[in-house]
């Protein structure tokens, strides 16, 4: 797919503006019904849209690409719902109070409001989910924003294609022009950046990729909102206990994890900590040596991996568990599982803290409660923490939720990191680097918060407020009244 | 007040570091005892701090101090009510669902933690309520964060006192050692801003000062959140309608509330858009002539000030209303009130549409709605937009409101931006200029959500969650439980 032209941004934009207008006077039920319509037309181009996606990203139809169907499917209709219900409007209203313990009050009402036309810089390894009709649009779209994606050149073909489909479903449903439009090239995504116009942009993708992004977004005449979802060590706990109820379950699970996808995840455990002199060596060989060899989505994550991994497996003190010769002519990837003492790791944890893209990850023998604290107090925060124990050592377990709440958006009990859900409780999200902006969710319901912001009324007369605060309550929202819910 | 050395800063960061383990741990209904001590402290120690506050603000103590006082305690005991009605905690809950249509739902839960330690960088022109005990700390302090205040120069000595009332409060209350401290000098501030472990920063004050914060926040290898309240123009719309119905009134309200507090208010309504032959000048410049001299909050402030107006008064096209002259040797202030055709102001905006902190106003005459659109489509974006006309004009008015809506956070009918209240629907906020995070508000209810952070519990046992998110809710919150309120 050829770069999007330059000079064509400004048009692009100035389209996504005018639609911008005519979308903050639309309804939540009439953006529900955009959504619907998209979701119905995304799943009958179904069986298009998984063909080009295999070809272009190596990604196996099933069980993935189907599944991936299904989830870009659901997150229209969540949002759906999220607009149906009407909570996230977050209606307010003070009356007027001559006796306001600070001085009288004069009616005051706050809402939100859509921000205006939102960059999506879609991600390479959820084509159909995190792309094009994916999560970020489909949360913009729901709070009443223009959507311009910065397509991902992993997968052109199916880029072009969802847009097409996407861009008709919307028309018919009613959107208007320049609702949604999609943009080729780095050079045309940093434009589109530096553009006034544009309100917000989201990205999901690497550190180093989301950084400079973020920072040509703070670096603009006037900031905008820069939600980036960057990368996560996923680090996983494992105690005594656990090792000793269900130490050969824990090596399956854990292997299945790292290698789900070829480890192309940012959910990917990449850290497995377990006590020293747990037994589980050859298990654990086991259960990795099973996994099928794997196809990456394409060469440039392919040779990035190739390079993670002869780095990681040089570290000092590193045991090369399975350590595969990644022959360069090789298409197919089998995992890597190198282990480390956690005193090693503290000794020269510059490489080993950081998240290698790909199925590899890295076991951390610790020894005793206070090393596994050391170890954990100096991790770089990720998107989620995990822990493996048993019911007897919830008080043992007690003393580190602390110290992996403030590491991660989404804490595990028993479980693995990858294969998120979707629904109103989800979040995924973090401190840097997990994402660039820890107050918000990339994923879930609670997405839509980062394309809204709060206005306030201040004695409008009823015919002037918008719906969503009017006296009459005509959208029946849940409303907070004079403080009272 | 001698600058805090810089190698006490990795003490007092490390002081706060402690506390927040320990406050993380804390219940709402703790804090909001803290809070109530302590609104209760500075209210029983306010004739020292308004006498203070006078002296070293040159701000008037009736009705001017005592009220900024009634406020700041008014504040705090807010946060205690916030912490009350527990909404606040965000808390949803999704039970494991076989049959959740993206394929099976984990059990899932969502509320939200305190960020850490937090840095606030603190007014001049609110001694009391956005400075040592101000808003920003009262809503980090509810958030469950400590809190570490850069003085504001411009009231050493208030600063030093209101910290001691204020730690003395905490440490009565029982809140634990390090919740709070401060730090005096402009590169205490910024290594503060830098230091690892501070999660996140408020600021109140100049565009230049707090983008160049902004800018170190996001530079940092770890970004955080920035809030910066920064500047704003607060225009004001009068339709030929209301100059029509109450044009005198119209004037003295304007005067008044453009000159409040010498100006020295980022919600001061530094533009007036008047119809063409609107035949107020009279009546603006009687009004505006028996505003007597005002003090300024310091010298650093007046000089800006001096300058600020003699820039405005020179751009082509200026009618100077009323252009006292500024005698460097003068202590006392009379406002400036100038004039231009929208046209010209069309011409060359560079100036005109530019905060000018202090009592200097400037009217801008539109012929017909194009010229007023144009020249409302043209602004920076601030915290306030205001339209006075009458119900007849309301189909006027209503093409009119998306314009207004995207220039700010608060818009308000017949009334003046400057003496916000607070309050649940409170939106002091808007896209930058205005602020570096719109999706947020610096003061009412909503504020406390810049301190927090969402985090998701994946199938954890009743006994190892958070109360707020445990199955039997024992602290009787409102709460989202499988999608429904």
């Amino acid at each position: 797919m050829a770069d999007t032209p330059l000079e064509r941004i400004d048009e692009i934009v100035a389209a996504a503006v005018r639609a911008a207008e005519a979308l903050a006077e639309t309804t939540p039920a009439q953006r529900a019904g955009w959504l619907e319509a998209t979701a119905e037309r995304i799943e009958r181009a179904g069986d298009e849209l998984v063909a080009l996606a295999a070809r272009e990203t190596h990604l196996p139809e099933q069980p993935r690409l189907r599944g991936e169907l299904a989830r870009t499917v659901f997150q229209l209709r969540l949002f759906a719902e999220v607009l149906a219900d009407g909570e996230f409007l977050r209606a307010t209203i003070d009356h007027a109070d001559p006796s306001w313990p600070m001085g009288p009050r004069p009616d005051i009402r706050r809402s939100v409001v859509p921000m205006g036309p939102v960059l999506v810089f879609t991600a390479s390894n959820f084509p159909l989910a995190l792309s094009v009709a994916g999560h970020d649009t489909a949360a913009a779209l729901a709070a009443g924003c223009p959507v311009i994606v910065k397509a991902h050149p992993g997968h052109p073909e199916l880029s072009a294609r969802t847009r097409d489909v996407l861009v008709s479903a919307l028309a018919e449903a009613g959107a208007p022009e320049g609702t949604f439009e999609i943009i080729y090239g780095v050079e045309a995504g940093t434009t589109a950046l530096r553009h006034p116009d544009i309100r917000a942009a989201a990205f999901t993708g690497s550190v180093p990729g989301g950084r400079a992004l973020f920072d040509i977004a703070n670096a603009r005449p006037r900031p905008i909102p820069f939600y980036g979802e960057l990368g996560s060590l996923n680090p996983v706990v494992v105690t005594a206990g656990a090792v000793e109820a269900r130490g050969e379950q824990i090596a399956q699970g854990f292997a299945g994890s790292f290698t789900l996808g070829a480890g192309q995840f940012c959910t990917k455990p990449g850290l497995l900590l377990l006590p020293v002199g747990h037994g589980l060596e050859q298990q654990l060989v086991n259960a990795v040596a099973a996994v099928p060899e794997q196809r990456m989505l394409n060469d440039r994550i392919a040779a990035g991996y190739r390079t993670g991994v002869s780095v990681l497996r040089e570290q000092a003190g590193i045991t090369r568990l399975v350590s595969p010769d990644a022959d360069p002519a090789d298409t197919g990837f089998r995992p890597t599982l190198l282990s480390v003492r956690a005193r090693d790791f503290l000794g020269d944890r510059e490489v080993l803290d950081r998240e290698c893209f790909g199925p590899a990850s890295v076991i951390i023998e610790y020894d005793g409660e206070d090393e596994l604290r050391a170890v954990l107090e100096g991790l770089e925060p990720g998107l989620t923490a995990t822990v493996h124990a048993e019911e007897s050592e919830y008080e043992q377990v007690r003393t580190l939720l602390p110290l992996l709440t403030r590491l991660a958006g989404r804490l595990l009990w028993n479980g693995w990191p990858t294969g998120i859900t979707l629904s109103w409780a989800q979040q995924h999200g973090g401190p840097y680097p997990a994402t660039t902006a820890p107050q918000f969710t990339s994923m879930g319901a609670a997405a839509i918060e980062r394309f809204l912001r709060p206005v306030a009324w201040q004695d409008f007369p009823d015919a002037l407020l918008p719906a969503a605060l009017r006296e009459a309550n005509p959208w029946q929202l849940p409303r907070r009244v004079d403080g009272k819910r």
